[in-house]
């Protein structure tokens, strides 16, 4: 089971949304195409997913939603809640937090951390900020397992080594700078930027296409 | 050269960022195996995609960095400034606008919208606040082709028609509800909380298999 692609958790977190969505709004059973349909891929794809983490459904209603949704979740989830930091408070670290939290109750964003003596002491959207010289001792009070890295991108690299020493053991770095970090370190570097350019490229390739057409 | 798969396209564009962090630093050639390292791929996935875009470079010194940096430009950038407007101006919302203006000069938020009145006729950050009622007029003043999408999920689904009937070509869309548009229109959903919750199952894992091996 240790072997699940990483495109493939990134579905399941995805089908995990729109089955909870579903749930929300009463629908008790929703059919492979159906999901496939919603999220803009085939219903082999979706089959597929779900033999991998050993799920299989022969009603002849489709999947039911309640039961898929634990299942997924036995898959995703810890049994119990992960703590979270946030480096760098600035509006991104500000927007994430609040955006995180009131979500997932599984996933918590315990603390964050900044050099800006205007937040370190105080509260931040009930989450205490801290400064850079108490990360460590932090990390050990709070139990934190997880970073989201969003500060600015000239100093991520200074980060890499206080984050190794505190025990971190997965990072999610949302600075424009792609970071590397020893085995046992999961790290995803995650570049808003680079999708927004990927957007617009292909909304340049469509209008050149259309050009060429006219 | 239209079909550029979506995977090398973000790849070219972190390419690019890295190349331009280098190019700051004075250096002005980077090897292959170099410019993979930092982005934690093969070198041979680096020459392939270089390839895919007729790029070839043959010096001992490995790749130019500025001419490299000037290609890739050559394939992802329009000719022109691309516009962009904010579906949603919330902490999302207003973080994304702060994080990519004052960026690539190519692409720029040039309006945002919301409903909430204490926002609807200001200015936030420098960007004018509209009204949802003048999307489609304000779209077509500021010759908007992209929009980013971070309004409240709940509400994402009632903006698919108002972002058709503008003619907007790509959406970037941020909330929690995949979105389907007709033929004509990219859309990249990219909802931040999957990728958190992949970092959380990789961390798991890595737990899980560690226990294993005690």
């Amino acid at each position: 089971m240790s072997e699940i692609p990483e495109k493939t958790i990134e579905r399941l977190s995805e089908y995990r949304r729109t089955l909870l969505a579903c749930h929300n709004q009463g629908i008790t059973h929703i059919f492979s195409h159906v999901l496939a349909g919603i999220h803009g891929i085939t219903a082999v794809q979706v089959r597929r997913d779900l033999m991998l983490i050993g799920f299989s459904s022969d009603t002849k209603k489709g999947y039911d939603v309640e039961v898929l949704i634990d299942f997924i979740s036995g898959i995703l989830d810890s049994p119990n809640v992960v703590n979270i930091g946030v480096l760098g408070m600035g509006n991104l670290g500000q927007a994430l937090t609040k955006y995180f939290n009131g979500r997932r109750s599984k996933l918590r964003i315990v603390a964050s951390f900044d050099v800006d003596g205007d937040k370190v002491g105080h509260e931040i959207d009930g989450i205490p900020c801290y400064g850079m010289e108490s990360f460590e001792e932090q990390v050990q009070k709070s139990d934190i397992k997880i970073v989201i890295l969003s500060s600015p991108t000239s100093i991520a690299s200074e980060l890499v080594v206080p984050i190794i020493n505190a025990g971190i053991k997965g990072v999610l770095n949302f600075t424009s700078m792609p970071l590397n970090f020893p085995r046992g370190i999961f790290v995803e570097n995650y570049d808003i930027t680079t999708v927004l350019e990927k957007v617009a490229y292909f909304v340049k390739e469509a209008e050149e296409s259309t050009d060429a057409q006219n």
